[in-house]
């Protein structure tokens, strides 16, 4: 049998495993950052009927620039930040994934760097890998903000090609200020000029609103989004960004011709139709992640504050020992390595019962 | 307004214009090898079905190994080549353009090189390039086939980490046969180990059966292949490779995490079990393949050998002229920028009765 390492692979990918959760079969699954409610089913059949239609010219081409679609999510984001935001500030492609990794080929790559203050989302390092970027972990402090001052020193130290910041933070939940945001986006500009990138894939759940007004006369700054999260469509696999246009013409020198196909395009537009009730969701999902960290706080642990659909909480001495207890109680949370602590999804009120009823019971065994 | 060069992009992108035919609104369009049946009802009205099962799970991440539509695919490389192919050889992307990508950045990348025979399709040095492996242009002869001994030369002098040979090519037509291929193989790994890359998007309108037997014992090999074609599916992008399981290893580890959307996953799984009506319509297309070749040929035109759903003809002093003339006609077909020469794809039997008609009408402007 070959194995990996007898193929003629890239030394630096030698040894290695792929990322991703473990997907085990377990009763409550609050592992993945998921969307706990199924789609409505009047949606079900808006999004069968308009793929129906796709389907009927199926045999060609998608539409390569989206158009409708990055319109509707103009609208989306005019409509939820008050903030005007046209057609061609948007681009759209396969998960936030695939937009991150578009921005890193145009403005990463070999011989640049990129910076992220760690822990936070996993992606933005393994991504920056995979475009030949160097990866730069930026520092965070205990309560896991980001401390202005040690940030700005880091990006003066460094001068990165490319900044992340991650508003609210996974898996730590915490969200980052707009004068935060200002200062360290000044910093960046001021070691070099650079790209910028807020990845606001929760920001729907956080109590600060978005910080899209910030784009405006800063050329430099991108916001990345998601349909996963709040909109409930995890396997759309449907990211976005919004920035300067200018940005999107850049994104379009490196993207895969036709990269967005024709039914995900049709799925997308069907649910943005219904994006009143899939934010009322959101509203059952933020008083949830509430009682969580209320629930959590009771049964004695200690809790990250939280502005997107999951908590972080510990303390634990050994954070995978304490994951595979609370498995045993039938509940699959997320271990992100960051030590002494573990991630929860806000999930149904029934799912987050069995959760907080896991965590209580196992409190004497750890 | 901020422009492309005013951003911190990449330098070798400065300047650059984005992959793209032209998308322009004329009655014959015969330009990006679309399979220009729509497809059959009956498969639409699955691909409703399908899809609207998937959305109820919507708010689910899709399965990462997308196991049932790897399975599926499988099989149908069994089917129609008579040689087993099990699920762990099979890999999917979106579109054979993400798998290619996959390829290289796992086997290519900085400090690496790949080389394929050019003309061929573009966009195996654009993505050479997008992933920051260097791109070797090899030898054809002036009949558009491989030489053997010249291609043998130009692996042994550039030693790539990674070469690609169309089978059959676009923009030209021709198949590559499998002694020359193997002969090719060999020469590469006798290079250096390498991993070499057979794209087959158009295998299904050849007279030469798929090399895919040549999979056996020779781990470094990898077929490319696609829906987009024979599937009627331009639509969908969905791409796939068959391999040692080891090659799906190694793709696994720069992979985006839930690269495949539910609802692509979905869909596809439909179009599979349409299989045997959708290849009739392959079997159509070759007909009108062959009336393009005769019907060119008897017009005065020179016409490459196509074992594709397309045909390359001219010659022409000036091809881009001879391209507008023939749009002028309401007939879009492409210019690939090979020097003397166009392409056109079969179209039903009307939309080639219009270009034979178009290009029996210009013969004497040109």
């Amino acid at each position: 049998m070959t194995r990996i390492d007898d193929l003629p692979i890239r030394d630096e990918l030698r040894g290695k495993s792929p990322y991703g959760a473990p997907q085990l079969d377990v009763p409550v699954q609050l592992n993945t950052n998921e969307n706990p409610y199924p789609l409505p089913e009047p949606l079900v059949e808006r999004i069968a009927e308009r793929v129906r239609e796709a389907a009927r010219g199926l045999n060609r081409y998608p539409d390569r620039e989206a158009v409708e679609l990055r319109t509707r999510l103009a609208a989306y984001l005019t409509r939820t930040t008050g903030h005007p935001v046209e057609v061609g500030q948007v681009w759209a492609a396969n998960g936030s994934n695939e937009v991150i990794q578009q921005l890193l080929q145009a403005f990463g790559g070999p011989g640049r760097t990129a910076l992220g203050f760690e822990p936070s989302y996993s992606m933005h390092s393994l991504i920056s890998r995979g475009t030949g970027t160097t990866w730069i972990s930026g520092p965070r402090d205990a309560d896991f903000t980001v401390d202005v001052e040690a940030a700005r020193a880091a990006i003066a130290e460094h001068r990165p090609h490319v900044v992340f910041v991650t508003s609210p933070n996974n898996p730590t939940g915490t969200a980052v200020d707009a004068d935060t945001v200002l200062s360290l986006y000044e910093a960046a500009q001021a070691a070099r000029p650079s790209l910028f990138v807020v990845d606001e894939a929760y920001v729907e759940f956080s109590h600060r609103p978005s910080l899209l007004p910030l784009l405006a006369g800063r050329p430099n700054l991108v916001l990345s989004r998601t349909m996963s999260k709040a909109f409930g469509a995890a396997g759309l696999r449907l990211g976005y960004l919004a920035a300067d246009p200018a940005v999107v013409d850049a994104v379009r020198l490196v993207r895969l011709p036709y990269h967005l196909s024709s039914v995900t395009q049709a799925t997308a537009l069907a649910a943005l139709e219904h994006t009143d009730t899939l934010l009322k969701y959101v509203e059952q999902l933020k008083a949830e992640r509430d009682r969580l960290v209320t629930g959590l706080r009771s049964a004695g642990y200690e809790v990250t504050d939280s502005d997107a659909n999951f908590v972080q909480f510990g303390r634990f001495e050994d954070s995978h020992a304490a994951w595979q207890t609370i498995l045993g109680h039938g509940v699959l949370v997320r271990d992100n390595g960051v030590p002494g602590w573990l991630r929860v999804s806000a999930g149904t009120p029934a799912e987050n019962d069995a959760f907080l009823d896991a965590v209580r019971a196992i409190k004497k065994e750890l």
